[in-house]
């Protein structure tokens, strides 16, 4: 169970939604998550440090290096979260709908 | 285009989150929403608030009272920035099929 709490946070700065962006193409080290954003290592470690500890990324050792990249139990627990909400909006237009279907043309603004 | 930074920062706490929840399940007002949670009702007022400003709930006049209601372009918002990684995840899971069609059986560790 991934904890929402944190995760949400990580997810509220824009520069580490854009790392996660990054990932979301494939792995990649911190030297090639600096790049492009114009930010020093340290700086682009500090976020890697937030995501790793929200569950958001996992990070393997290879050699000197740890390349990143996204945490699938991590994303699909915020996922599966906000797929309460997306299936509530979906329910409200399938209720408009059948309102919609059932009135009578006079009724309907749309068509005068 | 919703305020993402405001979106997931007022979605990090479990408060909120369970007034989204049951906010799922309709439009409710405060007094409504307060009942579950043992928390004032000022309380719940500064957390819904936090929800409004973020764009997650809408609020009506009705009379005294001012029923909430999920916000469609805001939860459309969040979800469909996190689509992007949910499809990075099914491209990943894809890819693993792939790799592991192409395998043969004396490989597969599941295939002693």
């Amino acid at each position: 169970m991934p904890n929402l709490d944190a995760a949400f946070s990580a997810l509220a700065d824009p520069t580490r939604r854009a790392i996660l962006a990054r990932l979301a193409l494939g792995e990649a080290t911190v030297m090639e998550l600096a790049q492009p954003f114009a930010m020093t290592q340290p700086a682009i470690s500090r976020h890697l440090k937030v995501l790793e500890s929200a569950g958001l990324i996992i990070r393997r050792v290879e050699g000197t290096k740890r390349p990143c990249r996204l945490a699938p139990d991590g994303i699909t627990g915020v996922d599966q979260w906000l797929a309460m909400l997306r299936q509530a909006l979906a329910k409200n237009y399938e209720r408009l709908d059948e309102v919609l279907a059932t009135m009578q043309p006079e009724e309907r603004k749309d068509r005068p």
